[in-house]
């Protein structure tokens, strides 16, 4: 009871994340994958989605494909149009963390404090995920022909060869795709989530 | 089966929106809320979700308390930041419908050139609500205090005071909360999901 004088037209608050979390049987959060041009993170967003879906989590992946033609349209890709960038993807990821999903983005996030701003904006429901290849790796791999261009000159500011990738110091899970082929690396995104994002009975 | 040489890491394709509507039982979609300064939205948006979540729907409110802080914490209140707030707005409300959820955004976004753009990124998925109360009646119930500080020049471009309000001209549906109390607007805008969003059997 409220002896104040109250709006009649506010009457209940939003639906909050516990409510949601119930509802889902899982919690919501980020699953913030980050490492190298190539190293594999898209693939493992869209496997990793595709399998915790099929389990029956709430799931959505945000990556280049959905953001860059849309949210992220007026953005270049400056330094400062970088950050903006992986700003605003981490504060999206956040709103879908608050309505309950699993929210994979699938970025390169080259530099730490980009990605410490991302884990700020989704707080404790951020998890960041080490998709780990080295440069040769990668540029084994290629699978866009983009390392050649870089190396060609072609590309500027291209991360890791002529732009630096800051490596996670302690992130929260790392997939190492060098020692696992891709069923095995989503076995371990999907034993994390698991672990992490299930409601105990 | 492809004959060229395929790159095996990708074997998926992302989760696509029929399948999370058949997942969900009922689409995906924007209901674009739009409407003066204490016509009611922020009050009709959560209650709409609080009972569509009830009855088993997906549903997530986009408003100034989740976006002003995070998403568009850049932008301040010229015209250019304005639109670029509600062009972000529109972007995030249509990732959340392909997602599957049913998004609720409620923003005055007086300009139907932005209202367009906003339709654009969801498609046909979009549908604008026009919250509809006259200015005599959001200045006489004016939960905030805005008009009347608007009104001792406080506030510039205040909608409806000392900047325009563009009229939805064809909106998808219209709530007159000059005419309905809550309950009545909530029930509309149930009829209108349940009319639009749930998948036939």
């Amino acid at each position: 009871m409220n002896a104040k004088p109250t709006n009649i037209f506010t009457v209940h608050s939003r639906i909050d994340a516990p409510a949601r979390a119930e509802r889902n049987r899982h919690k919501g959060g980020v699953l913030w994958l980050t490492g190298l041009s190539g190293a594999g993170k898209s693939t493992l967003a869209v496997e990793t989605e595709r399998a915790l879906f099929e389990t029956g989590y709430h799931v959505y992946v945000l990556d280049g494909d959905n953001l860059r033609h849309g949210l992220n349209s007026n953005l270049g890709f400056s330094h400062e149009d970088r950050t903006e960038n992986i700003r605003r993807v981490g504060e999206v990821a956040a709103l879908f963390a608050d309505a309950g999903f699993i929210c994979v983005s699938a970025f390169i996030s080259p530099y730490r404090a980009d990605r410490a701003s991302a884990r700020t904006a989704a707080r404790e429901s951020f998890h960041e995920v080490y998709v780990m290849a080295d440069v040769a790796t990668c540029e084994r791999r290629d699978p866009k022909g983009l390392y050649e261009r870089a190396r060609r000159g072609e590309i500027p500011d291209f991360t890791g060869v002529s732009a630096p990738y800051e490596i996670p110091e302690s992130p929260e899970l790392t997939v190492d795709t060098m020692a696992l082929d891709i069923e095995k690396s989503v076995q371990r995104m999907l034993d994390y989530v698991e672990k992490n994002f299930t409601l105990s009975d």
